[in-house]
């Protein structure tokens, strides 16, 4: 059978899902149910949603949490977060309420500059092209006015552009490297918009620069985009207390919580294979709120594992010192987060989550944001240190797998205590609900 | 006002969502309207997403799409994606439709190791560990028998343990180093119970194990943790095609658009600034398609942003040339996926993405996701070295501005015209559309 189509991106919602359906389900009777019951009621409100991308058949859902008692420089937040991995928000919940007792989070934007470069290549010298480009440097700012004007009313704008010389890793490549003050804005339209009327202007003034030969007139431009590596893009995140403040239980002392917890982190910082699911940790928090608030994880992503591995050995994204008896945990990321444009104006819900933050401007939400990332990273230590992950972890896992078998609550009840002193295997829960179910 | 609260995971849905607008939406009349909307009308269903994590008070809706015509391995697929960003989908169908005229994606899985590890500090030298190790090896295997047994029986488990001697970064620190192999399963809880066994085992046999002297018996357990890095869980993707028949119509030859893109795909290589985006671009597809099969993407982005910057500088993770006259482009990726456990048997719709995808093994989803992946780079490499990455975005993003003020057809069809020549920003959009009104 063949199992391609043409068009497809014309056909209506219901078309769609049912050539899906004839095409890849045609037993399953039940499938376009399942699509249909993610519709939402409102006709409106699931249109506004379908148009967000391209042929959307329904809505995939992502629970949508909150973590209260987030002490942030003074200020009282509940944080949203979108996020399917169970625990997460419990974490985040349990580590706000710990450092709220002590102070809370003290955060700081060290900086705010995001990039974008023209991608081209010369075929002629650096000191020549250096010539064209001081020669055209107030053009490249003149002609991208109609774009920057409203940006730079509110205190943004281009900040400058560089000519860079890459050719002694590619022959004849050259960039124009851009810095840009985006404000509330994430920015990716405003800074594309503006690179490629760079690069129109760069090529075409080019064709009858005096300064050129024949040759060097014909710029080859290659791409022109934004960068999502933004180590100028930064806030700092931080706890701190007295050592003795960090003990909780009879269990463990401040101290030995603390030696343990800066050991756990040190071994983040060289070694590979540990760094790289410490930073997924911190991301679980980050990503949670990048979401909830309408913005791009990928970027986000992208961005902070770049900077992870920023001098040459991937490395642990947060640090912790014991010094004079305090205890200081801290991790400076780049966050280059927008409140305004894109998914923020547009997703109900985004707009309510943002308005549980207060509405922040774009630099307080990377404070949150990078709040909610420490939070995360100091319970998963907190938990892997004292009594290991999988305490916790494994009870959701039983509650998920009883949740598969339709378990009731006197069910889940015995189950949860017949496990206590048992090891949750999908099987041995299986059979032990089986046994009960008997 | 005090916005701090005491028990709150302990409350119902409905009075988490009380506290919350009495609390931080005191003059927000439709908060509660805002988020009940959004719940399923299906009790039971909702209950379901609900019990995915804590705190939940609603669902965030991720749009649901899916882009058709992949031909993988001489079999077609519609691939279904959850994501929020505009273009995604579309970009991955226009490339799928591009490669199924040209031979199709071709796609190979070269490894499938896990790995996990007990850190810990001793006081003794490497000599004598190694000692205990290999006395204690045996013990570690047969002490996890319950956690492996059914994963032994499908052809997975536990394939090696390793001693590693870490001393030279950190005094005292050794590591247990852990490979497994976990089928179709993504394997974190049996990795990481694993774990928890070997660092028990490794501890309690270690205070009568006569080769220590007394210092050396105190074994300092730090954590045991699967890690995410998984540079030996790779699949390759790949398409190619003779260059002639890259041509699409007469305004590039297929020899110019494939010097171009693979100029494109060099720059990624050796710019860092450049590297982050591309691969950004690959995570959008990826992702994706990791959200719609209920696999974890923090997980997938960590591990492979460190495979991006495992030779000591962040690098493009596809790569392209020209051989021959023929044009190839290719990336090998690191994704450790799973089509069993998780959320795969709970949430409907992951279970009806699995059905869309011919309920893949994980080989065949790691497969599926690295071509979503390709595809998606293929398609942002085309228009950023042809007509720019503008044209599309700007299309989009005037239609969600245009939406945010709730343009009926007729505007929305009278300025995209209008829009056709003229630079598309927030306020000239907001401009015309008034003087429409008008």
């Amino acid at each position: 059978m063949n199992k391609t189509v043409s068009g497809f991106s014309k056909l209506s919602k219901s078309e769609k899902i049912n050539w899906i359906v004839d095409t890849y389900l045609p037993h399953n009777t039940s499938a376009k149910e399942v699509l249909m019951q993610y519709w939402n009621t409102d006709v409106k409100l699931q249109q506004l949603h379908d148009e967000f991308i391209e042929n959307t058949i329904t809505n995939y859902y992502l629970p949508f949490g909150v973590a209260p008692n987030f002490l942030i420089n003074g200020k009282t937040y509940t944080i949203p977060m979108a996020i399917e991995e169970s625990s997460v928000v419990a974490a985040a919940s349990k580590a706000a309420k710990f450092w709220l007792d002590r102070g809370g989070f003290k955060t700081e934007v060290l900086s705010t500059t995001k990039i974008g470069q023209v991608h081209f290549k010369f075929n002629g010298s650096f000191e020549t092209l250096s010539g064209y480009f001081n020669h055209i440097k107030p053009k490249l700012f003149e002609d991208t006015n109609a774009i920057t004007t409203n940006m730079e009313k509110r205190g943004g704008g281009i900040l400058d552009i560089e000519l860079r010389d890459k050719t002694a890793e590619i022959d004849g490549y050259y960039q124009l490297h851009v810095s840009f003050e985006t404000l509330d804005a994430m920015g990716a339209n405003f800074i594309n918009s503006c690179l490629e009327q760079f690069a129109k202007t760069f090529k075409s003034h080019a064709s009858d620069y005096e300064g050129f030969s024949e040759e060097e007139r014909d710029i080859d431009l290659i791409m022109s985009i934004l960068s999502n590596y933004v180590p100028e893009c930064i806030v700092r995140a931080e706890v701190s207390c007295a050592i003795e403040d960090l003990k909780e239980s009879e269990q463990i002392s401040g101290e030995d919580f603390a030696t343990k917890f800066v050991q756990a982190v040190n071994i983040a910082e060289i070694e590979p294979y540990r760094a790289v699911t410490h930073n997924k940790g911190i991301m679980n928090g980050i990503d949670a709120v990048v979401l909830a608030t309408g913005n791009d994880f990928r970027a986000i992503e992208a961005g902070v594992h770049a900077y992870a591995a920023r001098n040459g050995r991937y490395s642990s994204l947060s640090h912790a010192k014991i010094e004079n008896g305090v205890f200081r945990f801290w991790m400076d990321i780049p966050l280059a987060l927008g409140t305004v444009g894109g998914l923020t104006g547009l997703h109900p819900l985004v707009k309510l989550a943002l308005e549980i933050l207060d509405n922040p401007s774009a630099k307080e939400l990377m404070q949150i944001t990078a709040v909610a990332g420490l939070a995360q990273n100091f319970a998963a230590l907190r938990s892997l240190t004292t009594t290991g992950i999988q305490q916790g972890h494994m009870k959701m896992h039983l509650m998920n797998i009883l949740n598969q078998f339709n378990a009731n609550n006197e069910e889940k009840q015995a189950l949860t205590e017949h496990f206590k002193t048992t090891t949750v295997t999908h099987t041995a829960v299986v059979e032990a609900l089986s046994a009960l179910r008997r």
